[in-house]
């Protein structure tokens, strides 16, 4: 299964705001295009923004000038433009940083070769986002033993990602190599990515899952239901502190006072190095009719009504037990592991 | 504001599953409508069903036998019957009980009498139940201070009660005595209570609220937004314990670990002192399409979703800051305090 497809330099991909009722192919023909797809979460997850951007980049590259200077102007101006659509995962602007990089080093070659250089750095993040995926997979799928019960937030499986997925790449590997076990499945208001994704996920991979909402967490711990968490990131700061979807704090302080281990699933790109602590991540905050109509559909509150809907928080690291990266599983002291699992010193 | 009217021996009540895009009044005129609109939560809140119960049979008693032998068993049989409606909330057996009461203390009786002492017993409940709401707003808006926020889940307002409500009517009483306060409102999934009928209260009564997702609380106490928290209760057991809202028992995490208080505001009724404790109390497991599907319209999850859907959680005592009753503040020790606060000693 996957989310997008790349072929003859044409971009596919699932409109995910039309699942799980319908798996709507579409085609990104434009820059234009891509900046809405993003935004309004046709596509996302973190690393499959970053895979798609950089392909928009390809799909947009024969509208650019055909001389060189203003195709350059225009391209660097795709990229911020880009980058623009969300603000909080960092796999978004890491991966048009690579796209630029390519674009400075071959800057002097001929348009033809700068482009073919473009496509292929785009499929290069692509097939290491796949890669990364298989890794995480194996590493997280080693901390969860037949029989348990894990619960999982929003969506971090292969409709997150250009492979098999993060946290849900975990979850579904060890249910497929360690036997049963019992996924619950937060719905994740907003937008339902969880009731609408993941269970739609999950029932394609034949993993067993209980679909709940999200304040339901905390009594399934007093049963004695869930023995581990496991959720994806959005980005992670050079201390640990991460930023995923909007209630996994919630869950983390709730995994804490249970004494349920608490793990978090994603590859380097979604590590952050730049900044100290989590303080300095920007949260995007959404419209209030994302809360106020559901799905856009059916009203809940008055349009007058006050909403206040941020899209993440941010998990401070003395919460999270070990971040399972593409590299291993690292441990705190994160400043310390997360520099030297990273620069792949072990 | 009323959520319910009996007039002329004629019950009439607001059905909250229409809320808040249309207040529709439905007359209540048989036992199986009551039942039905308990069961479906046309009518719902703890002190709201007791009430309304009692009217139920009142409008019933007109179709039982005239003769008294037969009458007795079919309005007994009707209480039974009432009381299977909902097995969390104690309130509801508790009216039926009284109701129970009155009809043995007065069957010897002519049955015009005895029809009289149900239907004036009723009345009781109902004033009472506008009384006891009068002093917990009393009560519990002693602990609020101008400016802070107060968060609260699902609906304990007037919708919730025969009077002004509960723990809402206690937030309402603080912002119309103390100065400008803000309300967070959690939706409360699945059915939406804070989102549908909290939020329209708090307009109706021109107190300033904040929609939000269950899921967010987390992030607007690490922000320090929420300085209090206001629940009410379904059922308190002898030691505090109280069985509320599912999603209570996740607030009351969330408020310990940011160190905020966490109030419960519940009139006397609500205690059951038969038991000692939360383990005690009967969890209603609801119909998983409540989750399935957005207010019975709209699917976010396919039929053979597996879900879990229970309707309270229970809170332990050691969560609970202070309870609010009708005759004042409980503080811990409960098992000790509840009895001597509920039995009026001072």
């Amino acid at each position: 299964m996957k989310a997008l497809k790349f072929k003859n330099n044409k971009l596919f991909y699932i409109d995910q705001t039309k699942l799980p009722l319908k798996e709507v192919w579409r085609q990104c023909k434009s820059l234009k295009q891509g900046y809405k797809a993003i935004k309004e979460l046709q596509v996302r997850g973190a690393p499959l923004i970053g895979v798609f951007a950089a392909y928009c980049v390809c799909v947009s590259l024969k509208i650019f000038s055909s001389k060189k200077d203003l195709f350059l102007k225009q391209l660097l101006s795709s990229l911020r433009y880009l980058e623009a659509a969300r603000p909080t995962a960092v796999n978004l602007s890491w991966a048009l940083e690579r796209i630029k990089r390519v674009v400075l080093i071959n800057k002097e070659k001929g348009l033809t070769q700068l482009k073919q250089a473009i496509i292929t750095e785009a499929k290069n993040i692509h097939s290491q986002d796949v890669s990364l995926c298989d890794n995480m997979a194996y590493y997280g799928a080693k901390l969860i033993r037949k029989g348990e019960g894990v619960l999982t937030h929003c969506n971090a499986g292969f409709l997150a990602t250009a492979g098999e997925g993060t946290a849900l790449a975990a979850i579904t590997r060890a249910c497929k190599t360690r036997g049963h076990i019992m996924v619950y499945v937060d719905e994740t208001r907003p937008l339902l990515q969880g009731a609408r994704l993941t269970t739609w996920e999950l029932m394609k991979n034949k993993v067993p899952a209980t679909l709940i909402c999200d304040n339901m967490a905390a009594y399934l711990m007093q049963k004695k239901k869930i023995h581990k968490v496991f959720v994806g990131a959005d980005r992670i700061a050079a201390n640990g502190d991460t930023a995923n979807k909007i209630g996994t704090y919630n869950l983390a302080i709730l995994a804490k006072y249970h004494k349920i281990p608490f793990y978090v699933v994603a590859p380097f790109s979604t590590f952050d190095l730049k900044i100290s602590s989590g303080r300095q991540i920007p949260i995007e905050q959404r419209d209030g009719d994302e809360i106020r109509v559901l799905l856009g559909k059916l009203r809940i509150a008055s349009a007058d009504t006050k909403v206040f809907n941020p899209a993440f928080d941010v998990t401070p690291h003395e919460f999270i037990t070990a971040i399972v990266s593409d590299k291993g599983i690292i441990k705190p002291p994160y400043r310390k592991n997360i520099k030297r699992v990273l620069q792949g010193a072990r």
